[in-house]
């Protein structure tokens, strides 16, 4: 039997319920295909900072750092909502990534033919789309120094954050890109702003001379104000698309939004070597928390990528998957993806629907 | 008769076919209500670069500094895509911006209900979007300094640039938008990443201190990212916008497509006390440029905005808005916004049927 170590990070709002929904559904797909895990449960964003203070405390990061994946359940809520900067709970987040090293976050947007009509886009512009964001997400203005608030000459104050990009932070997510492409279906956008940024000139110099190792993926560039357009527009142009780490996170939270499902988007956040971060990318939804209503099935998808990416355990990652379709082709649905002749369900009783067809 | 002067920037692409229509219109409405322009046209981005070399000559910018008000065409094109930074023709645009200190960029996006058809939104999501993007335009990381690509310690490249803004900047734009909520439906939402820059913790501390002054305005936040997704999922929410020069860059990208109608949406970009720069907020289109197939209703209600917002002349500017729904309700329009039943005209004509209206 294969053993794998694996932290649960459930954090905030809702978290906590998918996370024990999907560690049930991770245990069983793993079962199956003769895989053993051990959980370990650790504290992370308002939950540690109620707890020890910090939003990333050392024993989880440690913990993280030691094991073979992390699954996330979310972080953040009103509670915190005030907090100065190093004890917000998205703090706790940050420092996980950078302690991670986790580079490579890869975030699908997929419109499901179940699903078509929850999207707010007509059913022909929503109907088949299939992109996966490419976000760079330990450097750029994220991470950049110098930082601060400071108060200039005039006694005034000042504001100010550095976007900047080495060119090995850009090749290795372009690489991840490009390979990520090759994968699907060949075609690669490069986003940035380089008809106003440096960092985007670089970042496109680089993209373009890597290409050439690449000879089976299309390589096309767009302006992130054009590609914001063009998601709306005709978001079935779209097959991979890589960008920095401000830009990934407005234009991938746009493509969810575009689904018209993100309680059922994952994501995936890999290093060089090290373990990989897996979570939804919904937030807490701390309006819902604890009301079984969340809708599990991102964070059940997300430990799918987690045997996907993380262990390349791709059998145990498809019997999920099609649990999921399982689930959904059997009528179920939670509140956020109910329509008319469908069965609303709860959170909990969504996921024994996906744990029976595992 | 009341006597004002405008240069024209017709710029690249189909910009001259859209400048040369909105001049007439301009004039047209100008003679009825007693007021006389007079015209001064100059090069601007890549015709400027074809003429004399530079995107925006010393000319250009102290006869546009001179004027009552400007109305831009479009700029850039493929041919000058590969010039060096200060040789493109978008840098024309900037430094123009800079040079005229114009720091409020107004972009409205409304869905009409002639055009509710053209959104790739459902019917119910787009119908009766009417919002207002109030963007910072000459501060931020458009302009802020350091910034360049340099050779570090390792002999490796780095790309950078420096978000940056003093409370003064914040304050003249928040002022803006707290005055033109005021005058609309009394809503404001101050979108910034506060949760992660230092740049936007001082943005939103600002924007809510001068909340005290604007009482009968509600105000609210929001993370840019969870703005890009709100656009798509709901825009009616939304009146009044306010953010910097980037996230407005990309979000009212968004929200005009959203709209289903960028060849009809204008913008302002607006000074202390100098003259006030007026634009399409579409491109120039180089594909179609010389074919007459340019939608010249964007420039035309620009020119409705130079009347409003740069003249104060609200009868001549109600008369073009009037006009251009005129000959939408005869069912002419152009290819971008054509539907089955509708009249297809090119450039000129829909000039024309304006021109009658007026
Ligand atoms: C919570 C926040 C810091 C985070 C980010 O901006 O990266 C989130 O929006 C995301 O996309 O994962
Ligand atoms: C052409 C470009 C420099 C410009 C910008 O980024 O401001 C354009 O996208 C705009 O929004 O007016």
């Amino acid at each position: 039997k294969k053993r794998y170590n694996i932290t649960l990070l459930p954090g905030d709002g809702i978290g906590p319920e998918v996370i024990s929904i999907a560690k049930n559904v991770l245990q069983q797909a793993g079962s199956l295909e003769g895989l053993e895990f051990s959980f370990q449960e650790m504290p992370v964003g308002g939950a540690a900072l109620d707890l020890v203070g910090v939003p990333l405390p050392e024993d989880t990061i440690s913990a993280a750092k030691e094991s073979d994946a992390i699954l996330l359940g979310a972080i953040g809520g009103y509670k915190w909502d005030k907090n100065e900067k190093h004890l917000k709970p998205e703090t706790g987040l940050l420092q996980l990534r950078a302690g991670l090293k986790v580079f490579a976050n890869l975030r699908p947007a997929t419109v499901l033919p179940q699903l078509v009509d929850a999207s707010t886009l007509k059913r022909e512009v929503a109907e088949g789309v299939d992109l996966m964001v490419v976000r760079e997400l330990t450097g750029g203005i994220y991470f950049g120094v110098p930082r601060g608030i400071k108060t200039n000459e005039n006694g005034e104050e000042v504001g100010f954050n550095t976007e900047v990009y080495a060119a090995h932070e850009i090749d290795r997510i372009a690489r991840v890109a490009f390979e990520t492409a090759r994968k699907r279906r060949g075609k690669l956008c490069s986003v940035d702003k380089a008809n106003v940024l440096d960092a985007s000139i670089l970042w496109r110099r680089r993209v373009t001379a890597l290409a050439a190792e690449y000879p089976d993926v299309e390589l096309s560039h767009m302006y992130v104000d054009n590609a914001a357009m063009q998601l709306v527009r005709d978001p079935k142009q779209f097959d991979t698309i890589v960008t920095n780490n401000i830009f990934g996170d407005i234009l991938s939270d746009e493509a969810s939004m575009i689904t018209g499902s993100i309680g059922m988007l994952p994501s995936a956040s890999l290093s060089d070597s090290g373990p990989g971060l897996f979570e939804p990318i919904h937030g807490s939804a701390p309006d819902i928390a604890g009301q079984d209503k969340a809708n599990p099935l991102a964070t059940i998808l997300s430990a799918a990528m987690l045997l996907k990416y993380g262990l390349g355990e791709e059998k145990a990652a498809k019997r999920i998957e099609d649990a999921v379709l399982g689930a959904l082709n059997k009528g179920f649905r939670t509140g956020d993806i109910y329509s008319a002749g469908t069965k609303l369900v709860g959170c909990k009783e969504m996921g024994e629907e996906v744990l029976k067809s595992v």
